[in-house]
This record gives structure tokens, sequence and C-alpha cells, in this order.
């Protein structure tokens, strides 16, 4: 294979032979191409979009780029779910346990937070003594005997999409939609996973702010895993406001408990409930172990409700070497100061994700780059979501800050990512579309 | 400047600004931006070609990232000629002391071959003393004394261009107008000039085999000469055949000084020399020195047949060491067999350049990568050209090979070259277009 000849045909937007993908793959994943030939061709692409069968094929290459996790003697099906970031997501921490209640193994690995992402890593960091660094092996044999097991990202998984998000990152080509399919299912597909969970996040809180371009983007994870002989469910849901009360890392974990344990919600929490609800519905019935939609809902809620789920949460993080936080609440970090937020009286019309996502990285609770330390016991908590009535005064949001300065520093910009009516205001559905 | 939003710009069909645009020819020839990013913008550059002013702007910016020849006190015009490249292409030998004969200021930078394309410091190297690393200050001065110098190409003379010119060879692209453009004009304007010909040449031995192509990257080159103020014309000519009777560097040096001395010259010479005189007209009408092109071509001519241009050769080559090969051109090197073959009887319909250059390049007369040594005695002689009538076993080619094995290897290579036809061919125009 001769690399500019390569280039020049995607440049020409002809199409890869299954053996040019590889080599590419291979190339990037082994360091034999050149980042220049790598970042041409990656304009190439991204100008002349891989089409479906290339992207399957790059994907497949990927993921064989490296070490894989290897699942098999265990039950199937081997679910993973992956979101594209959003807001106080922190749905991975309730749905595992819920998938694995129900006799799903699962095996995930997860990421860091970067900007007013958060990362399901950085939330867990904040649980004393969790291990985040399992060996394939470990990972395998904590999945079999306890169904469940997440680790963070392994350099020896799809070392390819490692090199290639890399060059992509600084050569303005992340956003292609074949490019950033291949990237999440390959290191899927490394994982162990046979079925997988999309959660592509729309709104200012998202990478995606356009209901057009997440809808391509779901739809191409969907097609692309299908040709890849994988079960695959993608959903839109809302990212234009933050999902559920809390944003933070010890805060996440905490709301994640309240589910769990079946405590009495807030209106975020329980949208953000309903979200866990929604896939684990979708992970039952794609692999068969609900007969339709709606029994794989009814057999989410009763892990939770039966408390299954919350069981398989406390063996999991004890599993992973992680103090029993459920016990003793205490023992997560927790910041100092905690200064309400008084709201006007009348509807919200609005409480804008990235905004809130803004001063929860400002307090220290996200990176602003790669290498920057995070403070896990900040954070934001939200009282109310789009449709609440609130009465003057009453509180709207709680931030939990490290003194009282950065409290009122910050005061203004949460107010500001607040919107009142005075005419009631309907709640915005939280899945969009479903594929 | 933020080099990712640089090359977003590009990449989504936006148009640099002025400073963009200084901000990569200085990147690129410091080593600021990285390889990666450039071949990013350089690939998004292909795909969204630069428009006019942005080429003008990258031209400028380029020839300014370097070192310069600044030829001011000097008469002016300071004039400069290009070719995009060809089989037997020697015409620089012969048009630049017609030039200075004519009383223009002539200063220029010349390559060394790659491929079946000729350079004309590797021609020019087979004169034994030439040196052909003059200082930018012995090129002055030099030019001051005589009107004319010549040198290989300098590193630190639009350095940016080299930069680029390096990474698009192994991230194809090449082949994009604008980038050539750039390229070819930066490196005149750093060397000092500001009157430029150009010898787009079109056909199998050259760069750009279609005339639609050649036309566009023809035009270009003049529309953005003028934007920056130069005095540009160029022409697109024949390369379906190779220029001339000889390929092959020494081979090449002694047609020129035919050509010089008024000898009696063979077709394929009088063709070669149709085109010195066709640049040279250009030139002095472009530059004032005659009132249209007629008279233009008319001093060309006399600067031939009254010897002015022969005096000027000999007083050029002397000034940079080269030894008298007019007075003796057995010092120039000469292959040790000279192997005839013999044609069919008929009209000659092709001499094929591509095919040609090639043989040429086996002999060892080219070379076939960038480090390869060449040997400037070898090459081959063409007794006819295309529209030549032929007898049965008349000689229609010598090969000036190294040993009778390797004339007997190539023999039947060179025959296929040619194609003959029982009816009169007409001659093919030289020049094609103008502009």
């Amino acid at each position: 294979v001769n690399a500019v000849e390569v280039i020049s045909k995607k440049r020409d937007g002809q199409t890869h032979s299954e053996e040019e993908l590889q080599w590419i793959a291979n190339g990037a994943a082994k360091g034999t191409i050149p980042d220049y030939q790598l970042s041409a061709w990656l304009m190439a692409a991204f100008l002349n979009p891989l089409n479906e069968q290339e992207t399957a094929w790059l994907t497949r290459a990927m993921a064989e780029s490296g070490e894989r996790i290897d699942l098999s003697g265990l039950p199937k099906p081997w679910v993973d779910k992956h979101s594209t970031g959003g807001v106080g997501d922190k749905t991975t921490l309730v749905l595992l346990p819920m998938l694995a209640a129900c006799g799903l193994t699962v095996v995930k690995m997860s990421g860091r937070g970067l900007g007013i992402t958060g990362g399901t890593v950085d939330k867990l960091a904040s649980i004393p003594g969790l291990r985040l660094d399992l060996s394939p092996n470990e990972m395998k044999a904590q999945a079999a005997a306890i169904g469940l097991a997440l680790t963070g990202q392994s350099p020896n998984l799809a070392p390819a999409d490692k090199a290639l998000y890399a060059l992509r990152d600084v050569t303005a080509t992340v956003e292609s939609v074949p490019l950033i399919v291949s990237s999440i299912l390959s290191k899927k597909i490394a994982g162990g996973a046979d079925t997988i969970l999309l959660d592509v996040k729309c709104g200012s809180g998202a990478f995606m702010t356009d209901l057009d371009q997440a809808r391509r983007l779901a739809q191409q994870l969907v097609r692309t895993g299908s040709l890849l002989g994988l079960g695959v469910r993608a959903s839109i849901s809302d990212m234009a406001q933050p999902l559920g009360a809390m944003v933070g890392n010890a805060l996440e974990v905490r709301e994640a408990l309240f589910v769990l344990r079946g405590d009495d919600l807030s209106s975020p929490s329980k949208r953000f409930r309903e979200l866990c609800l929604h896939y684990a519905g979708e992970a039952l019935h794609v692999c068969g172990k609900a007969p339709n939609l709606q029994e794989g809902l009814k057999m989410s809620e009763e892990s939770l409700s039966r408390g299954a789920a919350l069981d398989k949460f406390k063996e999991w993080i004890t599993a992973q070497g992680g103090v029993a936080i459920w016990e003793e609440d205490a023992q997560l970090p927790s910041a100092p100061i905690q200064h309400s937020i008084p709201g006007k009286s009348g509807y919200v019309a609005k409480v804008d994700a990235e905004t809130i996502g803004h001063v929860v990285v400002e307090m220290g609770g996200g990176r602003k780059t790669k290498e920057a330390k995070i403070d896990p016991s900040v954070g934001i908590e939200l009282c109310v979501c789009v449709g609440s009535k609130v009465q003057e005064g009453e509180p709207i949001a709680i931030l939990h800050a490290k003194d009282q300065r950065q409290a009122k520093e910050l005061e203004a910009t949460v107010r500001e990512a607040f919107e009142f009516s005075q005419d009631p205001v309907e709640v915005p559905p939280l899945v969009l579309e479903s594929f």
C-alpha cells in the first residue's frame, strides 16, 4: 500500500478497500504512517466522508488494532453503553447495575471529562478506594463473578483510535460523523461488547447542539453497528438543561445513590431516573431479554423498586475496592459551603446546561486542560427544572463551593442560566428520538 | 492566531485574511506549526482552493519568509523564467544569454531534475568547473557586471515553499493550481524578479498532460503575478514530443551551443530554437523593450544571428568558473557508445516524450530518487520530429550509451516511442496558447 495513493483516493472522493482502511488503522496504531500523512487523510475523509461500508471497515480495523477484552464463556449479551457527553450525566452509575441486576453481562471502559462535559471515571474517582485501572483479565474475572466491571480508558485497547483522535483534535477534523462513529464503536468492540446503547446528547450542554446533526450521528451509529453484526440502539436525549439535580463529581454519585435507593426525588432527579429506565428498557428489548420495550421498561423499574440494582451497585463498588458509601455517605468528599440561590416567582423556562457546566468547571469540578486536577467535592445542585413552578425567594439552586468567595463570585452567572415565565411552561421531552 | 481555527476556516471553504496566510507561511518556514497541522491545512486548501487574492497573499508571504535577492540599483527589468519541466528542455541555456544580450538583467535560480523531467542545474553541472552555488551577493555582483547570473536552489530563499512543497509531495496535495502558483512565483519573487516568463509544458513528457489543466495554471500564474504587480507572461508549449534533438545533460548543453553558434540545425533543434525566440520575444515585449511581440521576436533573432547571445553565454560561463566548452567541446563529458536506430519509411506521427524521458533515466541520465547520482554523458539524440519524412533505414535516433549492452537493452523501447504514418503528418504547433 502506498500512502500517497491512499490519500489521493479519498481526496478524489473514491471508495477505500477494506485492506486500505486496515492499513490506515494499523499504521496509526503502530506509528508507521507519519502524522502528516494521517492528518492529510483525515482532512480528505472529513471533506469526502467515508460511506457506511468504509465506516464499518475502519471501525473493525481500529477495534482490532490492539488488545481486546474477550468475554467468551460469559453469559450473553455483553452490553456496553456510551454517551456523547453532557452536563450532569451520571446515567452509567445507575444504568449499569440495573442491567447487571437483570442478568446482562456489562463491561465498560469510561473516560475522563474535559471542558463542560463530565467523565464517569472522574465521578467514580470520588469514591475512596475505588480502583479504575482494571486489566482486561481483571475485567473479565469480575464480570464473570458479578456481571459488571468498569475501568478507565486503556491505551492498549483500540490504539488506532487513540492516535487518530489525538490528531483530529488538533487538525479540525473532529466533527465528522463517520469518524466519530468509528471512534465510538471501535472502543466498544475492543472492550468486548456485542450490544451497545448509545446516548446522543443534543443541546447547549452537549457536543452537538443541532438536532439534524445528532440524528445523523445516531442513525449512522446504528447502521454501522448493524453492518458489524452488533445489537445497537441509539436515542437522542435532551441536553438543553443539565441532566438531573446534581452537577459535580461526588454530588453526582450521591444522586445516583438516591435513585438506586428509591429515595423521594426532586423533579430534576426524577427526570434523570426516567433516562436510566429508558436505556435499561432499550437494552433489555434489543438483546431479547424483554419481548418489547414496554416489558423492558417494566423489568427495569422492578430492578430499582425491588432493590436488586442497589445490591448490584454495592457488589460492584466493593469488588473494585471502593468504600461502602451507602453506609456512611460522609465518606464522599463534600464542599464546605452550601450557598442557596433564590429564584423569581413564575415557571422555569430555561436552565442553560452550558452555563451550568462552565460554572462547575470554574469551581474546579471540571478540567479546562487535559492535565488539570479536579476538585471532586464542588458543584451545583439544581432544585428545579424546566416547567417547575417557583415561589419568589424559593431556592432554585445550591452552590456547593470551596469557600464563600467562590460562591459569591459565581452566583450571578448561575442566575443567568435560569429564565422564568409567568405562563406555565411545558416540560420538554427527555428522549427526542430513538433509532 | 489559532491553528485549529485557521484549518477549520479553509476546511469550511471560508476565505483567509492576509494575516492568516502570513502566519501559515512563517510557521512553515520556521517550523513553528507542526507538519500534521500544515498537511491538514494543505488538504483543506486542495479541496477548497484558495481564491486569487488568497493565492497572491500566500505567494507574497512565502516570498518574504526568508532571505531575498535585492537587485535595486541594477537596470530594470529584472527577468526570471520558469518552466514546469519537460523532456529535453534546455531553453534556459539559450534564452538567458539572449535576454541579457538585449540589455535585460537576468537572475535565475534553477532546480535539479527528478524523474523524466530534467533540471537546468544538472545540465549546467556537466560543464567542468562551473559554480552553481552563488550566494545572493555573488548573484547581484555578477548580474551587475554582465547582466546574468544563475545558481542552484538556495534553502534560504522562500523557505516556506521548501517546507510546504516537501509536505505536499508526501500528502497528495501537489496538483492544486493555487498552491503550484504560489510555489512557483514565491521563489521567483524571492529571487529578485519583477518580470517573469512562464513555460507551462503540456503533454506526455510533462507534469500536466491535459490542456484544460495547463490553461488554468497558465491563466492563474498571470493573474496572481498581476495582482502582485509583476510583469508576467505565460505560454503553454507542446511536450507530447521531447523539445529539440538532445535529451541528456551534456548533450543538451551541446545543442544549446549549436543554437547559440548559429550552426546548421536538424528539424528537432530548429523547433527548440523557435521556443527560445518565442520567450525572448515575449520578454522584450512585456517589459517594454520592444513595442510589440513582432519587434521583440526580431530583436531576439538578431541577438542570435549577430552572435551577441553567444558572447553573453561565454561571459556567463566564464564568470561562474566554467571551462571554455565552445573552444574545445571535447571537455564536455561524452558517452563511449553511439548507437544509431534506423526508422521505417514514412512520416513521423509520434515521438513519445514520456518514453524517451524514461529511457534516459534508465540510462542514468536522470534521477529515480532525490539522492541518486546522474551520468552527465548519456542520453538520446533525436534525428527527426513529428512531421519529418523518413526513408527506410535512415537513423531516427542515436543512443549515447555507457556501453553496448545498455544500448542494446534500450533500443526496443526507443523504437516504441516512435509511430509512423504513410500519409504526410502535419507539424503540431509548438506554442499552444499564450496569456
